[in-house]
């Protein structure tokens, strides 16, 4: 979104690393929006029953990216600790909500969207992390 | 964000208003994005104790338009009572925070842009809830 | 929560209503679990294909009254008009959600549990609205 | 919450760990409210300039909290490596603020019943990830 960065541009303070953070930000926003979409999907598909699982991580995935957007965005009390140990969280979660949309992105178009944005996701958050490290 | 309208796209079931549906969502999670990080540089601001009231209308608009995305994004149930009663509630949030941010939008550039993205929320909100009525 | 009523006692500013409003916060955060956990029960029961509703009405709620419960423990910004809209949005999805709930919960003790979460939430968000007008 | 124990008990598939699982749940939503009410009072405190670094850390520690509540409340879809690594994050979050707000603990109160919660729900999470292990 053209306002993260725009925020990250007009920020009072000093940023480190403000483009690799400007990607991960909006990664995480994009990849909340594309959960709950995705579960919702799922919810309208007649095979729902089959789809439970899929429906459960997508919706773990959309909580812990919008909290990971939420810790990324508050720079004014940043704590590389804090920040490294919600950053790992959002990796393990989008790696296993993609790997589940994967599973059959071939019968649904909105699974296989959906685990476009958690690998898009998980690569923003893994490179934030090594730039912490 | 392509994501939303993407999604929209290959949404199982019918959906009516499918443009005005999703420039809502893409402006509750901007506007959510972007009272974040106005609240976050308010923080950082040497500036901090006349800027409380600012950070609290912030955060307010913000944890609204995350549940109003959320409602949205949802139309596998949706229901247009609730639906509307979370619009009205969201456009109250985004006119209440693009007041405050416009009032000292010349002395801090994140409460310009703030004020924008809550404006460009507040008619998307409107625009679907006239659609709905 | 014994925290909420803890807080409050030591907030440093002046509160009116301070009694309704913990109980309304409180009972946002006890719906905002019950439908969480009624979402959940409704994905495991082999008829979840007759539960699409339900679920989807339960995310909502759930998301409204975290919000809500946000904006109702950020009270050095309250701003009465922004409160009674997120109020009424509040009161609207606990109604939607209870009566979806109560129409299955002779069969179902969850959407039972869920149904009288949602209507004490409702009742306190109605008993705070009533104050500040 | 009585509800949480009660929603546990009439969940349709088998739940390992009922117990823990619960003061898990409760403990991320108190230290949620907690948070979100300490940061808030923060903000009302003629020191709010010195109080920076703890609102900051407290709105994070909210946000991951809510998150983690969402994912263990979760169990139709439950996936240990994820929920061992959100809770992982909750307790470095949990861990940070308690220590952050123990530092001023002498002088707000609110402060110290913050750190508390937080000291609770960090020992709750750290009890549910040995029983995961």
């Amino acid at each position: 979104m053209t306002v993260t960065q725009d925020m990250l541009d007009c920020y009072p303070g000093e940023l480190a690393n403000r483009q690799v953070l400007a990607t991960a930000i909006d990664a995480c926003y994009e990849c909340a929006q594309a959960c709950s979409a995705c579960a919702d999907a799922c919810l309208s598909e007649e095979s729902v029953a089959d789809l439970v699982r899929c429906i459960g991580i997508d919706l773990d995935c959309r909580d812990v990216c919008v909290a990971t957007g939420g810790v990324l965005v508050r720079q004014s009390a940043a704590d590389d600790n804090l920040t490294a140990a919600v950053l790992a969280a959002c990796i393990t979660a989008c790696s296993t909500c993609a790997d589940e949309c994967e599973s059959h992105a071939d019968m649904h178009e909105h699974c296989r969207i959906c685990a476009e944005a958690c690998r898009r996701c998980q690569q923003a958050c893994r490179a934030l992390l090594t730039e912490l490290a």
